[in-house]
Parts: structure tokens; C-alpha cells; sequence
């Protein structure tokens, strides 16, 4: 039985934890995969990577409509991948050999499961090494979630684990799924020319979205991919080198590869937490209160693994929260998920702070809107943007600003002022008049969708 | 004699001033060029649009070190050039078609000069027609200003109001100044494969910059084209086909097109402003107070005639005030010149707002900067960028932000949080912590160049 000040399942944002208030304790880091988390190795970060190389790739391919032709000759993969990986790699290495060789810290690579209260059984290459400790923080991240349906099948599989290391493009690609995950892939592959299906059971795309930003992306996206919407898979069949996917009405699909991706859920059924008395939601994520605290005495969670969003700069912001709170009992700093934004890298990009106009109205709100095109603004006209949108949600009383939705070029810089003014209590017509606005930068078109809220 | 209750001389941002509010009143305005003014015609807008398609060339250009392997296979000059005017003048000419059959306007082409207090004597076709008003505002904006050596030496040469609409591109243009006019058409004609050579008189480029930002960008602007510093020129000579620039050292520069772009100063040589008792500044600027109202009795100035920044959104700034002033005596509205930012769309992309370095040191501020790299945060990353910066600046002691200085793309829509942030007194912590920011989007480059600044 060894003894820790803290242990730290899992090394996504779990490993900023280690601040210097644990310079002269002990500490244990338990990661039973690749340092440094999903964001890191199999997420946000390479995704970006490959995101923008199928920028680069549809310029070339658009370029004509702004009077510069151009032929895009080819797309190196391999090259892409060994660019994003080998910088990637070094750093999940970097990682590890930092905790293994750490002054204070001593790595277990391997999984941990709870025994009793604050006592894991840490497994590594198949030994059990028991370890208590003062302090536990559970942060073990979320997976890929297959479906039963495609597990059953036999057929050949990519998750976004691994998807982005493979060494050839196939020519086609069906993509299981309607969110984020299979619309940034979608935007990817397609891009670098792979012939893509996009297949969902709901009725559009991003339905998590605002949904005039929903419809208008799944608008978007049936001109950019051959997409199947309310389609629940019947059948799948197929082997190494093609796929066969049966969809209601007789549709099918067929394609060289097979991507899943159909959701994430929390990394936490293998932790044993009813040994620890730790509860969870039933969708698996840990239940926390608003400082990071489980049911269990001496024991927290932050990011994928217990919070509502799936979102590197949350667990982020969870991990510094949680990082002072183990060190400062008497002075216990709360989760701000007041404003949260998220993004989706896809083709057009998307972003998104606030209440989308259904929460807004659900929420009682007397709701105003505003949809801005950009190509109503200079910036736009010179990108001869025509399906770019800013949507601006408020209420109409009060002028108070509730959310904003964004979909087409820099929406996730776009974004930025409108979290800023939500968090500090901005007003619209503050907002619009009391700063400038660079004529003729594309920002113009979030001050014209402000402008435009017919306010009373 | 005619009267009216409103004359406003130049329809840039001073045609904005017909607000409904002038609906029973009777309102002269005075065009002796092209309805719009600068910005529509031959500044911002225009000018973005080129921009715009030279972005898409460079990233033609620069796709193989993506994995993208792409061939420019030419530019088509006059389809640019027409897809731009196409746009832009219709709008010029409905505007004026808009005023000269206005219900309550009558529009005069023509030029104006004072005779007298609130009394002007308009030119048009040759005919002087006597006009007064109760107010008159001047809004006549700017004009490039072209050396003297150049006219005398009989050379031919284009300006800003010229340049985009050549029929041809040449193969090569010296461009004569260091300012951003000079950098935007550097920028365009070169990403659309003209040979460009800039030569200007000072120690470096865009001089109104931050000085880490000016070093940068000439640095950065000796890579893309052939730079002339310290090169005031002594002689020039040629021809319709080719100018040769004789500079110091022997040095000597040939092209086939010459562009002049030393500066623009203020329009008001011809108004005859001493007969109605209007001041100007040495540099020809009207002098001003803070609500627009020039030293003479019912006559305004606005944007770039009287205004120490030479910038669209300025003058637009300006407008609603005046506009609001005209009709409100008892409540006139100041202008804000507080955080004015102003971008260059050259290559890379610059903006800014706030104090330089230099600035806030000369005014006692106890200084602290931080010049962050794109390239060190994730989307950086992705873009595989190099050179990008953003620099912030603050009071070591206060926390309080100061200005905000960016280099690379995006520049002008990055800059849009500090200008929010200094136009609502927005310290540095809390603009950098009290909110979130996506990851990985670009604006991580500002969240952590705050998050840089050592401040006590």
C-alpha cells in the first residue's frame, strides 16, 4: 500500500493539476493510455491540424470565383499526417517522461479501479499496486461510443481514435452520425477528396445548434456531401475493403471505409466508483457540485469525465478551479459555465455563446433576433460570401444580449466579443455604439447584426 | 439665392446625414466628384476586394508546405477588376440618383466655395449658382497627394484613385511611400504576380505602427518584395512604358508602372475657407471641437477633412454625431476618439488599438508588454505559422489594459476584444480569465499574450 498527498486518474487536463503548491508532496499520476489526454492526441489539436489543410485544399479548389485559377494537383496524406503526428507525438512522449521522471511524482501506467474510499488498485502490465491517497481527482476523459449494430457486423471500423493514422485516403467514406465529430471529419476528407456520405438518425445536422444555424448548415452540407438524414441503420455488411450500409426506404449506401462517430461518453465505467461512494448521472458522467466535489469525501472531477460539456476549454477551466481547491479548503473557487462557447471546425465553421432563440424563448425571454448575412458587410462582398451567417439573440425589453450563433469564415474569432460581453454584463446597444468597429473588417458583421435587433 | 436648412458639401460619410429627421427641411448636397466618397470608390471597399482575391492567390502559392500541392495557373486582372466595379458602381451611381431625385434634396455636382458666412457659390457645368443655409456641414474628405518631383517630371504615374481600375498588369511597379497604401497594393499586386519594388524615404514601413510591429512587418516585407529604405528620391525619368527611379547610393530602380503612394492630406484648398471664418491646421485639417462644430457659426466639419484619423469608421463615427447635433443644439454629442483601431490589410494582415510601446511609455506608464507568437498556440499551430504575433500592453502596477498590436491573420477581427475591453475599461485579469475562450481558436493568441504580462 503506498500513500500519495493526491493521485490523478487520467492526464488530459488532470495533469495541469500538478501546480508548485505540490512542490513537496507526493504525488501519483495514474494514465492507463497516451499522455496528455484527447484534446492532445485524437482531438481538438490534430483535427485542427488536418481542418486546416482542407482549407488550404478548398481555396485552391474555389479559387476561380475570385478570378485566380488554379488546379489542385494532389493531396500528399501521408505527409499531412506525419506533419500533425510529428509534432504531436513528441509532445504526448514529452509528457510521460516529465510525470515518470518527476521529482514529486510517480507515474503508473496502467487503469485504476477503487477498492474502498480514497484506495485504488492500480493495474500495470498485469501487477496490482494498491495506493491510497489524501486527495483523488477523477479525470479520465470520455471514448467513442460504437454502436452495438456495428460491433455485431464484423465490419471494419474508424473512430476518431483512429482515423486521422491511417496510411492511405479511400476514395469514399460513410460517416456514421449528425454531430460536431462527423462534420469536422466530414469537412476534412471531403476537402482532400474523398467522396463522403455523411448517414444520421435525426432529422439535420448539429442539432445541438441554434436551429436556423442547424437547418442552414444541413442545408450547406447536402450540397458538399451526399447526406442522409432521418436514416436509423438497418444492416451493415462489408469487409476491408467496402461497406454496405442498408437505410430505411430501401436506401443504400456503399463506401470503402467506415467512420463511427455517434457520440463520446465518460471514460468511468472500469473505475469500480460505488467502492468509493461516488455517484454518477446516468449517462455515466460523475456527479460533481459546482467546486468539483463527488459524493465522496476527498475526491473530485473535472472535464469529459463528470461535466455537461465535452469541451477542452471547460475542463480547462474546471482544472484550475480544482487545481486551487484541493490546496485552499477554506476558500473554495466555483465552475463558471455561465457562458460557455464552443465551436465546430467544419465547412463553414460554426460557433456559438449563449442561448440559442428556442432556449431563449423557453427561458421566457421576450425574444428579439437577428440574422446579418456577411455578404451584407464590405468584408463579406469582397469574399463573395452568399451563405454566411450571424445570428444575434436578446431580449426585447431589456436589451440585455443572450446569446449569438455564427456559421462561415473566422466564426470562431467572430465569437470572442459576444463572450466577452455576456460575461461582463454588456448590453446590445452598449455593445454596437460604444466601440468601434474597423471598416471594413468582418467584425462589421456582428456590429450590423446588433444594430439590427429591433429593441423596444 | 437659394436657401436651405442644410448643406453638406461631399457625399462620403456626409451623405449619411440626411437622417429622417431632415424630412420637411430642405438639404443642398454639394458632389463634385463620385457619390460615396473615398471609402465606396477608391479606398476601403475596393480596395478589400482586391485584397481578398490576392489572399486566395498567395494561399494557392503557399498550399504544398500544407500537403496540398496546387499550380497558380494565372490571374485574371480585368475580371477582378470588373467583378469589383461592377459591384461598386452602381451603388455610387445610386446614390446619387437617390439625392438629385431626393424628395427633400437637391444635389448639385459640382464644387463649392465660401463667399461669405454660411454662403457658399456652387459651380456646376460652368454656371455658379449662389446657395446659402442655416447649417452647412463639410465633409469633403481627402485626396492623394503626389510630389512634386513626380508631376514635374512629366513620368506616368497612377495613385490609389487610379491604380485598380489599369487595364493590364504590368510586370513589374516601383511603389513610391511606406504607409499602408503603399503595403495594401504591394500586397495585391505581388500576390497577383507583379514584380514589386517599394521605396520609401523612411528607416522602415508603416511607421505609425508600434515599432516591434513596423521592425517585423519591413523585415517581413523585404522577403515578399524589392524594399527601398532610407531612399528618398532624387531623380525620375521614363516613359509610358517603363520609370527608372534614381536613389541614394546609386541605387536605381526600373519598372514598366509607377505607383505614388506619399499620403493624402485634406480637400479644403478650394473652399475658401477664411471667407466664412473656418480655421484649418497646418496640414489643411479644419479645426474642430469635439462635436464637429468648426470656429465659424452653424458650420461642421467631419472625417477625413477635419479628423486626425484618416479612417472610414471614424468619419462614420463622426457623422452620427454631427447628425445628431445638427438637429439637437441643446445636446450636442461628443465625438469619442478614445480607442480608435485601424488595420492594414496587407500581408501579413495588421491591427491595432490603443497605445504603442513607445506611446505609453512617453506617457509615464509604468509598462509591461507581451509579444506572444501565433505559432506557440494551437490553431498557430495548424496554420503552421512563423512570424504572426500578437503584443499587448499594460500598466505593470494597475492591471490596466493599454493597447493591443497584431501581425498576422486575422489581425483585424483579433483585434475586436481589446477594443471592447478598452472602450469599457476592462482590466487584464479579468479580460483574460473572466471569460472563456474557445480552444483551439485563434483568439487563444490574445487570451495568452494577457495571460503573458507580468504585472505586479
Amino acid at each position: 500500500m503506498t500513500h500519495y498527498d493526491l493521485a490523478i486518474v487520467g492526464t488530459g487536463s488532470g495533469n495541469s493539476l500538478v501546480t508548485p503548491d505540490f512542490d513537496d508532496k507526493r504525488v501519483a499520476i495514474i494514465e492507463k493510455g497516451i499522455f496528455g489526454g484527447t484534446c492532445l492526441n485524437v482531438g481538438c489539436i490534430p483535427t485542427k491540424m488536418f481542418v486546416y489543410a482542407a482549407e488550404v485544399a478548398l481555396s485552391v479548389r474555389d479559387a476561380a470565383r475570385y478570378g485566380v485559377d488554379a488546379t489542385l494537383d494532389g493531396v500528399r496524406w501521408r505527409d499531412i499526417r506525419d506533419r500533425v503526428f510529428g509534432r504531436i507525438d513528441p509532445i504526448a512522449q514529452g509528457g510521460k517522461d516529465y510525470r515518470v521522471n518527476g521529482l514529486n511524482t510517480t507515474a503508473y501506467l496502467g487503469t485504476a479501479r477503487f477498492t474502498g474510499p480514497r484506495e485504488l488498485a492500480v493495474e500495470v502490465d498485469g501487477e496490482t499496486h494498491p495506493v491510497t491517497a489524501d486527495q483523488i481527482v477523477l479525470s479520465v476523459g470520455a471514448h467513442a461510443v460504437v454502436p452495438e449494430m456495428v460491433t455485431q457486423s464484423g465490419v471494419p471500423y474508424q473512430t476518431s481514435d483512429t482515423i486521422m493514422r491511417i496510411d492511405e485516403l479511400p476514395a469514399s467514406m460513410v460517416i456514421l452520425g449528425g454531430g460536431f465529430i462527423s462534420s469536422e471529419f466530414a469537412h476534412v476528407f471531403s476537402a482532400l477528396g474523398v467522396d463522403v456520405t455523411v448517414v444520421t438518425r435525426g432529422p439535420a445536422l448539429l442539432r445541438a445548434e441554434d436551429r436556423e444555424i442547424s437547418e442552414a448548415f444541413t442545408e450547406l452540407a447536402t450540397r458538399q456531401w451526399t447526406v442522409h438524414l432521418d436514416a436509423p441503420v438497418e444492416k451493415i455488411s462489408g469487409d476491408a475493403r467496402s461497406v454496405t450500409l442498408s437505410l430505411p426506404e430501401g436506401r443504400r449506401v456503399e463506401a470503402e471505409m467506415l467512420l463511427v462517430a455517434t457520440g463520446r461518453e465518460p471514460s468511468t465505467a472500469g473505475l469500480a466508483l460505488d467502492k468509493a461512494g461516488v455517484r454518477t448521472h446516468d449517462d455515466g458522467r460523475i456527479v460533481v457540485d459546482e467546486f468539483g466535489r463527488t459524493d465522496a469525501d476527498g475526491v473530485w472531477s473535472l472535464g469529459d469525465a463528470s461535466s455537461e460539456h465535452q469541451l477542452k476549454h471547460v475542463a480547462n477551466h474546471e482544472a484550475r478551479a480544482v487545481a486551487h481547491n484541493l490546496t485552499h479548503p477554506g476558500d473554495l473557487r466555483a465552475f463558471d459555465h455561465r457562458y460557455v462557447p464552443s465551436a465546430v471546425f467544419t465547412h463553414p465553421q460554426i460557433a456559438s455563446v449563449g442561448l440559442t432563440e428556442q432556449e431563449a424563448r423557453e427561458a421566457g425571454h421576450d425574444v428579439v433576433t437577428k440574422t446579418q448575412k456577411y455578404g451584407d458587410v464590405a468584408y463579406g462582398w469582397a469574399m463573395e460570401d452568399q451563405t454566411s451567417i450571424a445570428k444575434v439573440v436578446a431580449d426585447r425589453a431589456t436589451g440585455q444580449l443572450l446569446g449569438a450563433h455564427f456559421m462561415g469564415p473566422d466564426a470562431s474569432t467572430l465569437v470572442q466579443p459576444v463572450i466577452q460581453a455576456l460575461s461582463f454584463g454588456l448590453g446590445v446597444r452598449e455593445m454596437a455604439r460604444g466601440q468601434y468597429w474597423i471598416h471594413p473588417a468582418l467584425t462589421e458583421v456582428l456590429e450590423n447584426a446588433l444594430l439590427g435587433l429591433d429593441l423596444d
